[in-house]
């Protein structure tokens, strides 16, 4: 059975799983031009989701399962692979942990005023008169309500932080004490402390964020957003900031990445820029091969349950 | 009944505790000195517990209860009190939320490189390859498992860090994998990625972290101390890091307070300095209230349990 990567694979993975399944070919490539050449061999294809096109699943004529390890699949042929019936599954989720770690980070970042009393540092003063403010019992808003915003939430309960959801249907979810329904998105950025957007980008998600949006919230709120840019309309964003309406924003994703230098958010004193980091780890291949080797072990043995299998026709 | 307070409370607190109890008569002064008038008449002082000398004992005729609104007892004239049988209670265990609320926030603000990514921000640069560490499966040593330590493990545990704690005796404790006794403390040290010192000064804690302990930690572990800062060897920290035997140093308590802006401290590339500022929190003085109502209540129905009585012979 030929498993074909064109994924660039850590090399200790790729020794551990030549180990672990003796019985398996395993054709571990730098990219897709170079699986190219084993694609028609290949029973089981491992790809980051992005480097595909409908040419390679008719080139894969023995193809039977296809691992995304990745979450996003906007580029996936998904018209080619349902007319053949391949299995797909991806690694939904494999960004909770590290983009969870980022959020309370920028949360307690933001809380305990770290800019300010890494300044005073620099400057060698001793000052204990910034305000060191809590996590605790405060209100945290996750519009997102997905594996990720579920991961949040977690993490911000065991702060005793209160939690609050907006996802699609307002259906309750494990961790959060309340949730809403996006359509009333500005009941629950009401009393938030903490706004997280974890929003993907989507024609209606689109600018959610705008003037009604950071008018609704309370003027000491801050707004992260570790979502994608679409979400935050940006000069509304700066008005809000500059007007006090909110208190600080917190932006890992942006319209246009890189942010260019000439960008105002990258001085703005009310805003923190990161380079799109949240939801980089270097446990992300280990991650994605432990979801890969759980599977394999459902596929070679056909008992139990795979994670994470996608509905081709659906896309998701 | 009088209630006396020497330490000088909010003015809402103060409100919220005249309209709460009608019947009793609260004096709150601003200090000891003003508070010197009303204490013939006292039957309850609420003090912080650093103002008070035997005389002040002498002259509370009436004194039948202490309210210590710290954890701090250092200075307490205990001798004076256990003669008289006053009965003392104090807020052990206030500092515990913001003290783990900081040590996570320094666990991640390391993990992160949060000094580099600002940087890069002041520069306007985008670069996402400052390596983003994960707390999730890591191990922190907490050194001094009480109640703050406690909370700081029982955050860990949530990140799914796994917690080793060092005590006298070696007991086990709640959020803990592992306990080790002190005269183990090197075992202790051994595998742990982050280092949190949390122990009071007291003769056997001056200098437990000097060359020997900075040798057993693995060369890549963060050490933080939120506890005291007679614990730290400073010469020893120093030729630890630049000997690349330790990865970085968070320091929120030193020998000398303030530091002094000269100390080498300040600008060591690998030691980051906040001015002990893990304790402090806007919450102080209502959750040190919300434990004074709790045992006022005790006190004036005779019924429950007090919270954090003190044995006013062994001074704890």
């Amino acid at each position: 059975m030929v498993i074909v990567s064109s994924a660039n694979i850590l090399q200790e993975i790729q020794s551990d799983f030549i180990s672990k399944y003796p019985d398996l070919d395993f054709r571990f490539c730098n990219d897709i031009s170079e699986a190219e050449r084993e694609l028609s061999e290949a029973e089981i294809l491992i790809t980051l989701g992005e480097d595909l096109v409908p040419e390679h699943i008719n080139m894969a004529k023995n193809l039977k399962w296809i691992m995304v390890i990745s979450a996003g699949m906007d580029k996936m042929p998904f018209e080619a692979i349902a007319e053949r019936n391949i299995f797909v599954t991806n690694a939904k989720g494999i960004h909770a942990v590290p983009m969870a770690e980022y959020t309370i980070h920028m949360m307690l970042h933001t809380a305990r005023q770290a800019t300010v009393v890494l300044e005073q540092e620099r400057q060698r003063v001793w000052d204990r008169s910034p305000v060191m403010m809590e996590l605790h019992s405060k209100t945290v808003c996750i519009v997102g309500a997905g594996a990720i915003g579920t991961e949040i939430a977690r993490l911000a309960a065991a702060f005793r932080m209160k939690t609050v959801g907006v996802n699609q249907s307002g259906r309750n979810i494990d961790y959060f004490d309340e949730i809403f329904p996006v359509k009333e998105l500005r009941s629950a950025l009401q009393h938030a402390d903490f706004v997280i957007s974890v929003l993907p980008k989507t024609p209606e998600t689109d600018d959610l964020f705008s003037g009604e949006a950071f008018k609704a919230m309370d003027k000491h709120a801050v707004f992260i957003n570790i979502g994608r840019g679409n979400v935050v309309n940006e000069k509304a964003l700066i008005d809000a900031l500059d007007k006090n309406e909110l208190h600080e924003a917190v932006l890992d994703v942006f319209k246009e990445e890189p942010l260019p230098s000439s960008h105002a958010f990258w001085s703005h004193p009310k805003i923190t820029v990161t380079p799109h980091l949240s939801g980089i780890s270097p446990q992300y291949q280990p991650r994605a091969f432990k979801m890969f080797s759980s599977n394999l072990n459902v596929y070679l043995s056909g008992e139990g349950e795979y994670i994470n299998p996608v509905d081709t026709v659906k896309g998701y």
